[in-house]
């Protein structure tokens, strides 16, 4: 229930044709408080109910549990998510031993891409692959909950 | 998903003797709010969460989902929740053919006595125990959650 991931922003598109597989998802939150984030996740025809904790000094550690749920539920349950929602397509990418989760986001969060890798250890190393930009690991604003409240065509670029 | 309930206070407390079960139930909040409260709730060696939105006018009606999960896992999301948490003792007592639920409060919430009754229509009626005082149905101070923040020995009695 101890999640270790490490978060890059992408810095081009070559992602795309190295994925094998891409999915729909849609995100509400009941809570966006870091400590506490409470997330119903849509995923096709699948749902979802993700609750998450705080994460340690270096961001790269987090406690996670999630629960598959019937997708009728995670639609009802999305009608109770505070305002503001994400949309993103999601492109997973295997390089070397790893997957590679890489979110293209839609709506108010448009031009924001980002990549996302599950380790077992926190000092794991990995392949960076092309597309990799700069690392972007506990940076809140980079948080999904944190999107759905300030999204990213809001911030000074 | 929607649940019809009504709620009394309970001016005696001969309900114990009229009653076939009891549980210790403690719970904790990951959200307060009443239009996405998030419970956890242990139940004996059950855990429970649950997600409910806002009432009705009348507060006599109220979405509600609820799964059960181990109680190892309900320990541990616990461990997340909003200070304040609720301690409390469930009664349950067949009173013709239903069955109210009388919680007795303990910790900050110590001298609250509360009788629940889940009804299948808005309008349906029931015998009246005699230990029953004045409806409190929809009024929010008596939520769970609620009396998690703003606890019974603080108000102004």
């Amino acid at each position: 229930m101890i999640e270790i991931e490490r978060k890059y922003l992408v810095v081009s598109v070559d992602y795309k044709k190295e994925s094998q597989k891409n999915n729909r998802i849609v995100q509400g939150f009941l809570n966006t408080d870091p400590f506490r984030t409470v997330r119903i996740r849509i995923k096709g025809d699948q749902g979802f109910l993700t609750i998450k904790g705080n994460g340690n000094e270096k961001g790269t550690t987090r406690f996670e549990w999630e629960r598959q749920i019937p997708v009728n539920e995670a639609e009802a349950l999305f009608k109770l998510a505070e305002p503001g929602s994400i949309d993103k397509m999601r492109y997973e990418i295997r390089v070397g031993e790893h997957l590679w989760e890489v979110d293209e986001f839609f709506g108010e969060n448009e031009g924001l891409i980002v990549a996302e890798i599950e380790l077992k250890h926190e000092d794991e190393s990995f392949e960076r692959p092309s597309w990799l930009g700069v690392e972007v690991t506990g940076q809140s604003k980079y948080y999904n909950a944190q999107l759905s409240k300030n999204p990213y065509k809001k911030w000074q670029h």
